[in-house]
């Protein structure tokens, strides 16, 4: 047997992924089976089951690259000096998840991957280590940019950076879900929506 | 045959969703069938079929009553003088939510129900409507709250009043979202983070 390149390798594995991203956003992942997944891509069992061995693995791998991606966005953002304010940052990472990077999907085939990915999570213990792992390592990232904040002289409160970081997450997570249920989340409002809540004056009425 | 009491009925039908709602917690609505649900309750399938078609009508009334729960939170927290801050509000919320009144489930399996209902309303159009009903409420009432903030003088930004509504909804979702996948969400951690952000000053580097 002919020797394959690992380029070649790389490639067919994307492809797998890419097929397997879409039927899952579009059937869910229990409305999809691996005949679906084949279908999908024109490869034979044989092809992909050298990759991967079954659903299980398909999105195991995908919810991993995922993270990697946000996490991308995250830093690519976070590198600027200053580092932007929570407004400008999760609108960068919002278009980042949301820009169709992810597999080639559509912005609400994207958001509805990702809360498939929550929901599959729940019943599968491995996933459920992928997404530890991945929420952990964003906490840990984003805590340290809201100490920088508060080194800054930007964040005037004493409350723990992870809760702020938690907050942030779930912002983004929050439009994550609107977009995947609704469609039609710009970044632009989740950057309103927070440079609102960041103009409040909290003492003036408590 | 005797006539039952509205009462009576009214008992059966909360039994009957209170059984499937911990089934779907627990297996994912494709993960449970209707003998499941059957059988976690002890009762025959003429009498729930007298109440419910199938899972599909399960799921829609328990999204609709979901929503209700968490309209009735809302309000609660907002009929206060003067309106609570987000952080105050979306703190009671979010103990309402999670406070184990939705059919009696503990908190994680309260929000891994509702990440289930998102999972499913991508597939299912009556959900879809019924979900899109709720949000659409739930961002009307929202915004007229925000919209008290600015007139109170508390909101300095002039941003949509409806991009604020949605960013704090986003927040509500994405721990709940945290809370489903990871467990341990103290709506402590949403009211400092909200604080933390409220108290930040963008303007300083921008």
């Amino acid at each position: 047997m002919a020797r394959v390149s690992q380029e070649h390798l790389d490639a067919r594995r994307r492809q797998i992924l890419q097929g397997a991203a879409r039927c899952f956003a579009v059937n869910g992942f229990h409305g999809t089976s691996m005949q679906d997944v084949l279908k999908e891509i024109g490869l034979s069992a044989g092809a992909v089951y050298r990759y991967f061995a079954g659903k299980e693995e398909l999105i195991t791998a995908i919810a991993g690259e995922a993270f990697a991606s946000i996490r991308q966005a995250f830093e690519e953002a976070a590198d600027i000096t200053p580092p932007p304010t929570p407004d400008v940052l999760l609108g960068r990472v919002m278009r980042g998840i949301l820009s169709g990077r992810m597999y080639g999907l559509e912005r609400r085939a994207c958001a509805a991957l990702i809360v498939q990915v929550w929901a599959e999570t729940l019943r599968d213990e491995r996933l459920a280590q992928v997404l530890d792992d991945g929420y952990t390592g964003m906490r840990v990232a984003w805590a340290k940019l809201v100490e920088a904040y508060r080194a800054a002289g930007i964040l005037h409160s004493d409350v723990p950076a992870d809760d702020v970081a938690r907050t942030m997450i779930a912002v983004a997570q929050g439009f994550v879900t609107q977009e995947a249920l609704f469609g039609g989340v710009e970044p632009e409002v989740l950057e309103n929506g927070l440079r609102g809540l960041m103009s409040m004056d909290p003492q003036k009425i408590s």
